[in-house]
């Protein structure tokens, strides 16, 4: 199985698939193909979320604002999936995510614990400015092939020892507050932020300030009256500001970014 | 077959994708993750004319305000398909229109003839706010992986004698008039009356009143001008308000829930 | 393998689907849905940049603002590949790029030498305005089963000696300048151009005059700072206004169907 994620809109991941297709029968599943363009740090929290949902499979990932400069171009095997991907960052969490979910003994080093970074080699492309079509589909369709285990045999892949991180904010908990900031938001408008949920424990039902202002602590959105906002535990596990049938980045008046501050007595 | 259909547009639904492909083989085709945001009734309007396309399937379907909540959550045999989603309505006109297709004896009860719902046991999902992923998307693994026949089998599956129902406002048809509403607007400004199409037989290339003003009677858009309006018989078999390439919505002025007379001599 | 193309949006697009997949087990893939509605010219033009990156296949197309009118539906062999939709030019010149990558010897005529039309057999469709649903979705799975070289083998495909053709307007090069237009412009806003990019060989790093203005020649967007603009060589292989981190369109202040001028002394 091969996944597929970009901020290209439409059509030209479909040019990608012509790529898959006429090199590997391996099924091919969207991740999506509309996040903010050019936005490593979102895309990167969300493949985050997502993947690790996943069985072992390989993850096509073209957010890609340097494409056609010297970064170089990614294949990292991580836990039992594989990521392929422009060297900006955007890959580096969900990398951890699945090494962390699939990997190695606990005294292992990073890289026989589930991580194992290659350089794919570009051999001249077709195009300077789609990589996605040019070199990184005919690189996932090959790490499929080979099988995820055996990326070292391939002379496309050159193991090197190190690549781009890219982290999120720590949020600091304290035991009777927390800070932290809006990581992203999506598309009912909660906004996420990196507050671990454990926070709102035992609190469901009652009210805390959220930049200082008292809001209901709810299991879920519609335990508020439509219109009104509430915090809760997101899919993800973090803190959310949201609003029942509504926008909670509006209804907050927050976006990305900004920061935040909880308090519980 | 698994269909996906839901309110979340991206990148939710590739978790759900991640979840099924986790739990089954089976192939997976996106019916539409853009409906409107926790629009039951619009949702349940094109599941009705759009599943019955199908060959046997299983549907998965999350549009579901009440998340969370202690609304129940279902797997719905209907005909040779079975329906997976939230009791809120939105799987009840397609379920009625799969059994009518597929459905038994005509002097059979409801759940022999076609209908058997079934409520979902619930064991304390990962989230109160994802069901999608966390509920309803293992369901139709499960589902699919018994078989549409075997749903009673499983412990997961629990017989319900009732689930929330959801009808569309029946026309008034008369010999010389009909009125109704507009239950839709699709992408192209298409105003989707729940007048049948019937009552146009007979009349393309004539004119009828719609709220009083002389229209075009149209077997298609492009049998008027550009830009002119016409009433034509949608792919759904209703009355719609049209433009050719143009938006019957606003060139009629209407919108979802407004009334609609038609007069024919 | 089919593939699938329209400018419906969402959720017709599900509707063939269904129907596809009662008549045939082919793996589907969708180039896009979003194209501009009815707009044949800018489908025809990414149908002939995306299709011929894909293994043989069956495509079926359906923007189609004729639809229910006398217009002809179509299918074409074109090389190994099967086009399948509406007669108004949008498969003419994906069919001639297909035809000359995979087509027979030089001295064929155009039939031979890899363009086959055929008219489908258009038989009381279930409604006149959804061909896409109810002529094409049927005809493109019954060519995938016929197999490539069989069409002529089926009743529902009647040979043709013609097809409204589609050309797109051709620039004017010279050995100091060039002329031409944009053709279109894609989801970031690159303005592409119908120059062919080989006029810009040799100037990467110099700049040259866009409509008397000197702007900067890259091989790529990175290349110039945020939110500059450049021109560069589109992966479609054409001339490209771009910005960095931009909209190249609005930094140019051009459109499609705008004149464009290039000076290279």
């Amino acid at each position: 199985m091969i996944t597929l994620t970009s901020d290209f809109g439409s059509p030209y991941p479909a040019a990608m698939k012509g790529v898959l297709c006429a090199h590997t029968d391996a099924r091919l599943v969207d991740i999506a193909h509309d996040f903010p363009r050019q936005d490593v740090r979102t895309t990167a929290f969300w493949l985050r979320e997502v993947l690790p949902y996943f069985p072992p499979a390989t993850h096509l990932v073209v957010v890609d604002p340097g494409v056609g400069t010297d970064r170089a171009a990614l294949a990292i095997r991580a836990g039992e999936h594989v990521l392929v991907g422009p060297d900006n960052g955007v890959l580096a969490p969900v990398a951890r995510q699945l090494a962390d979910r699939h990997g190695g003994a606990p005294d292992d080093d990073e890289s026989s614990a589930g991580i194992e970074p290659f350089e794919i080699v570009v051999d001249d492309p077709e195009s300077a400015t789609f990589h996605g079509r040019d070199v990184f589909a005919p690189a996932a369709a090959l790490a499929h092939e080979a099988g995820v285990g055996h990326l070292a045999a391939c002379d496309e892949f050159v193991p090197t020892d190190g690549y781009e991180d890219l982290r999120f904010p720590e949020p600091a908990v304290g035991s009777g507050d927390a800070t932290g900031e809006i990581l992203v938001v999506d598309g009912f408008g909660n906004a996420i932020t990196n507050v671990p949920g454990a926070v709102l424990d035992g609190r469901f039902g009652e009210r805390i300030d959220v930049d200082g202002e008292r809001v209901p602590v709810a299991r879920s959105y519609a335990h508020v009256a439509a219109g009104e906002r509430l915090v809760t535990v997101g899919s993800h596990g973090n803190v959310e500001l949201a609003a029942n049938r509504g926008r909670g980045d509006e209804t907050f008046g927050v976006g990305v970014g900004d920061p935040i501050e909880l308090a519980f007595e």
